[in-house]
């Protein structure tokens, strides 16, 4: 690895979550960014180099001992009281979108980093060790999959990803070598049996939920359970001039009852339910001629499986109810279902308590989007926290965060850390 | 031109309607058609020569003297009582489009013939003469404009077209040389003022709605008035996981209840109004986007440009009404804009009775399609009778029409030439 340093004083003075904020804008521009013009920190490239030497050396400022594990993901270790104790896992991804933002990813990181260089300050070792794991490759910006590294970490990795070739025809393996990690194995990587305690992952909530609601700070429940259809209506096409109303088969009103009810479904739902149609097309698609069919995609969130069947189950019976009653034909095709992954009850109690203790209320919500913490929870309990962004922008150089609200998460997560310790210890 | 006669003996006994139906069958494949896998005949092609010369002879046969003029439309004169009469001008167009069907426009050239040799067989001489004309480019798919022949009669037709090029960049002025027409100046074409009495097409309705009410022929009433529009809905792109229903800016159900809202108020019109959203599109268009932006297009006709701007007029409040209750931006922007060319009133009076003289009821009706009577009414009055195709299907090589319907439809125009005479005698 390089020695490159950050290019600006570590303000360590400043209270725990003003420096990662201020860690991670100085990260938003190169060499820790491919480009001079945007924000892209890419799996195994040299930014992501860059900002791993600089991370390794807050760590060890921060008072850990730093390793680099088989799947790239940096490792901080702030012992406990004991040696060798078990660890609370604190983390989130290093890398980026294309053009992205400076917070999504790398603000978790840098809080974990504050909390422990809070607690090595006051000299305070708890029951358990901390590890702050940045990891490496949650987006998939590069190679054709994304967790790989939460995955080596969980024990779930695929060896076969390895194979995976980036845009420019260069394999995961030859990245990895190009690294520093030739021949590496990813289930090398693999979190050592009864060692992890649980995981906590600080982001940013990418929604306008606790922006609107005047929040700092959310609890998230779950990770959506989803489902992604592609809904075909079928219908006649014709002249657009020589058809009479009342004869046309027109399948575009039908679609638009179906929208309508897409979003009066979901919006009358709970369990954090979503419904977008987010593509629709007409065909043949031309001014002059009445569609032939019209197809549009429904992608369907909530926080349970169950809740997402329902929605899906209520939205399926109403389209058909349109196609029945407009006599026109109906084609259903599911493209894609993930389980929800509910975050650990207890652990999300005990997070939700320690957003109390800094004086917030603890709103609990679903994430609609994937996190590490999905894949940690194979081999932990997890809990997560999110934190508000400005107009709920996130994947995109707006992307921005109140410098309070990041104070206030640094003491929600050492709250975190005390009760835990304080439970342990009983 | 060369001399290629019919390939198969023209039933010259058979009744008038059914020689017309059994000649455009005839013109459904080569020489008459560029290929042999389906037909397609354009504007001075091979395929157009070789029908013009089949269509000679039978002109001839029919008590007609033949001319082209300059347009390269072929001309069929049939003498009145005194030589040098003002004329009844009857005729369509005898180009297609690419895989087309046998009857859109070859039908109503072959109907006049059949008339002129019912006419001359029973030796009658009218006050005027009739010519039936076979307009050689209604289609426009051979060249990127459509009825340069008859606007050229109707002395409407720009010079400058003389100046297009085809797809395989052939001039228009070169495909007339390439015709045996060097040097052709289409405003040689435009008919003597004072010649033409009235201008009577016969087309099939490439519509459902005679099919639908059980009717033989149609009276067109008008070729309707045409607007068209592009509608842009414009909201927030967000996250499909992380963007709850209260705080969405979606513009796509916006959009849905636009789509509902021309539905409902074309459906409820009078005057032939008829509105289609034939394009939609969402932007970006992922699975996983909640659209910025969703676009359609939209065709509003009718009958007057009266009842189609109230239409639009009502369609466009509603989308504002839309757009203002969701707080959605919108804009709505003209896209092309055509007058209604309504037949002459009194002509098609004499029409509908001529109709009820066949023992069938006049239904009238608008021409969604354009055709040349809307350019003809440049130079004369016009009517239009429309006959009945199966399904309503055109433009494709399903067309089909009735014998029987092509008999009553020749009987109706016999009888408008009867009446047209007897009026005009007195």
């Amino acid at each position: 690895m390089s020695t490159l340093a950050p290019t600006r004083p570590v303000e360590t003075d400043a209270k725990p979550g003003a420096v990662a904020l201020a860690r991670c804008d100085l990260m938003g521009a190169p060499p820790y960014s491919e480009v001079a013009s945007q924000l892209i920190r890419r799996f195994l490239t040299p930014a992501h180099q860059a900002a791993l030497t600089a991370l390794r050396g807050w760590m060890i400022e921060a008072g850990m001992s730093v390793r680099m594990d088989a799947a790239a993901n940096l490792i901080g270790r702030y012992e406990g009281a004991t040696p060798n104790a078990p660890a609370l896992l604190i983390g989130s991804h290093i890398d980026t979108v294309r053009n992205g933002g400076r917070y999504d990813g790398a603000l978790g990181v840098m809080l974990g980093v504050d909390c422990v260089a809070a607690l090595n300050k006051a000299g305070r070792r708890l029951s358990f060790a901390i590890e702050v794991i940045a990891f490496g490759d949650e987006e998939g910006s590069r190679f054709p999959a994304s967790m790989t590294c939460s995955r080596a970490i969980a024990g779930v990795v695929d060896q076969g990803v390895l194979a995976m070739r980036d845009a420019e025809g260069v394999s995961l393996a030859d990245a990895f070598a190009d690294f520093g990690l030739p021949g590496t194995n990813l289930s090398a990587a693999a979190y050592p049996a009864g060692k992890a305690i649980a995981f906590l992952e600080a982001h940013i909530e990418q929604g306008p939920l606790l922006e609107a609601e005047g929040l700092a700070l959310g609890v998230v429940t779950a990770i959506a359970a989803q489902k992604r259809l592609s809904v075909r209506l079928i219908g006649t096409a014709g002249h657009a001039g020589t058809t009479p109303m009342g004869l046309r088969r027109d399948p575009g009103p039908g679609a638009a009852e179906a929208i309508l009810a897409v979003e009066r479904i979901c919006t009358g739902g709970t369990h954090g339910l979503v419904g977008t149609v987010g593509r629709i097309a007409a065909e043949p698609g031309a001014f002059n001629v009445i569609p032939g069919a019209v197809v549009f995609s429904l992608d369907v969130r909530a926080e349970t499986a169950a809740a997402r069947d329902a929605a899906v189950a209520a939205i399926t019976t109403e389209i058909e109810g349109i196609a029945d009653r407009r006599g026109i034909g109906l084609q259903i095709e599911l493209m894609q279902e993930l389980a929800e992954s509910p975050c650990d009850p207890a652990l999300t109690d005990f997070l939700a308590d320690a957003v109390s203790d800094t004086g917030l209320t603890p709103r609990r919500l679903p994430s609609g989007a994937g996190h590490d913490a999905m894949v940690m929870s194979n081999l932990c309990p997890t809990a997560m926290l999110f934190i508000r962004c400005e107009g709920g922008v996130s994947h995109n150089p707006a992307e921005a965060v109140a410098e309070a609200d990041c104070i206030l998460a640094a003491q929600a997560m050492l709250a975190f850390i005390h009760r835990l310790d304080a439970r342990l210890a009983a």
